[in-house]
């Protein structure tokens, strides 16, 4: 394993946010000393199994810890994905059935696993537990959550108070994904800054089942092309993970300047030290943002595919 | 069985809200036509086994349904009352164990039955069926309900507004009752005013079941013997069914005047029509109150007891 200082240095790079930051350091250092990886829960909704760049950013973090000596705790969500959203309001939420969830599932793993060390995952399958879970159990959870706590959520707060619909069964998928973190016993958890609420309330569940209580990594959401909105593939301002080295790399060239430092601290292991750097010797007219661009396509095309590919779209850009 | 003015004479007498009138008014007329006892549904929680006069208000509306020739569903909560409160804040709530629940139900059904009559009384543990619903089905029903129909809920909006933790197993439990009536079919459901909510979200069940919508008929809550509090036994206002003779006589004649008719009306048989007589008799001063109060107390004992028991009870208080 890397050492304390070299392992906070990567894995506190570019993170929105960490909580508790103590509790973090401890367990790596604990990690280390006693030469014990550290469980690393993900949590994947296969509902969703086309990934792109943005999805990325919370897999680099966790091959991150990988390559520092970590295990990931990959956790695939089909006990939800296959009741969906009952309302039929969410599109992106269609109830699954077992053979659209496999063959979702292996598409989804084909792609995570051009960024995770398959050999330092596990994946699971949360219908295994959650198929188990008695109503009696599941209703001793509930009772640890007040709606209160769950109307304080963002999104929550908002609708309830623009009068959308909140439905109960909303109000239990939390509930079951921080019960996921209880049955795997995670040390840490990463996820996007949107899903805070839902990270926190696992370190709640682990306290009331007398576990040791996650650390939580939160990430930055990234922005879509547009500079301006959350990637998406339905906003049309995605770079998906399977597009071609010569789609990757335009695109990446289509961005506006500002969104370039954005980009390299996410999609690419540059220190934000290195980034800090290239940005001062864009002012000073050192380097022409043109050229940092394209070395920007040139790491994440090679990163996705390899630097001959790199090579190719940059000759085809020219 | 009764002809349809008697019926709706005798049924709607001293009802607080019946919803919708209409179709309850339809559901009679063709049960009489047809010939077919209604099926009218009555949860109860054991977890409360010691009846007091004020949950006869319901089950006294129960019994003139029987005696007009329908037919009670009468639900033992012995699902939830294995639960119980799992915070522990709820003290009337406490989880209990299966021998707990055998033995609280048969004392509540002894009690129970010297109001209903057995023979048009079907004994259900409801259990029995939301034992075997399955997660999937359960997050479909939670699905159909939302945050801001629970929280308009009465008690709910005050303890929400006021920051009195509202825990999420309590959003389950109004879920769980209404399925109850999609189970059992009920062509009505007899309630207090104070469970309105929930009778009410039995009906969008069962609307959502493809079922025929039960009419919702619901009684006031009966005053304690303060006259002003909802009777109860842990505020010391109330009269027990199990009270002896003599003492269920002194305390009615303990009540103030005023209450004495809103007794009449909600213990006793009195039709509205008879209690007004009464009330503009006493006004004249044709007749003492305090004999229309000892009529009332001999009523209330002759129905619990026999008349034998009221007399005696009676002279004692002489």
């Amino acid at each position: 394993m890397k050492d304390l200082s070299t392992q906070l240095a990567i894995l506190t790079d570019s993170v929105a946010e960490i909580v508790p930051l103590d509790a973090f350091k401890v367990k790596l250092a604990t990690a280390i000393e006693t030469q014990t990886p550290l469980r690393i829960k993900f949590g994947a909704d296969p509902s969703r199994p086309d990934l792109h760049l943005g999805h990325t950013v919370v897999l680099r973090k966790l091959r991150q810890f990988q390559d520092c000596g970590h295990h990931v705790d990959f956790i695939i969500g089909d006990f939800t994905a296959s009741i969906g959203d009952p309302t039929g309001r969410n599109k992106t939420r269609p109830p699954l059935t077992a053979a659209d969830i496999a063959a979702y599932s292996e598409t989804y793993q084909a792609q995570v696993f051009q960024i995770l060390d398959p050999k330092k995952t596990t994946v699971h399958y949360n219908s295994h537990w959650l198929g188990a879970l008695s109503q009696t159990d599941l209703i001793r959870w509930l009772s640890t959550v007040t709606v209160q706590q769950l109307l304080a959520r963002d999104d929550f707060t908002k609708r309830y108070h623009s009068q959308v619909p909140i439905h109960l069964h909303e109000c239990l998928y939390p509930v079951l994904q921080a019960y996921d973190s209880v049955h795997v016993r995670a040390d840490i958890e990463c996820g996007g800054t949107d899903q805070k609420f839902n990270l926190l309330l696992a370190r709640d569940f682990q306290k009331t089942a007398d576990q040791p209580q996650q650390a939580v990594l939160m990430m930055p959401i990234l922005e879509g092309l547009d500079g301006e909105k959350k990637m998406s593939k339905s906003l049309g301002n995605a770079i998906g993970i399977t597009d071609t080295p010569a789609d990757m790399f335009g695109k990446i060239m289509s961005i506006a300047d500002p969104l370039m430092f954005r980009y390299y601290a996410l999609l690419t292991d540059w220190s934000s030290k290195r980034i800090d750097d290239l940005r001062q010797a864009i002012e000073s007219e050192a380097t022409h943002p043109m050229d940092a661009k394209k070395q920007l396509a040139h790491l994440i095309v090679t990163e996705r595919y390899d630097t001959a590919a790199a090579d190719t779209a940059h000759a085809q850009f020219e």
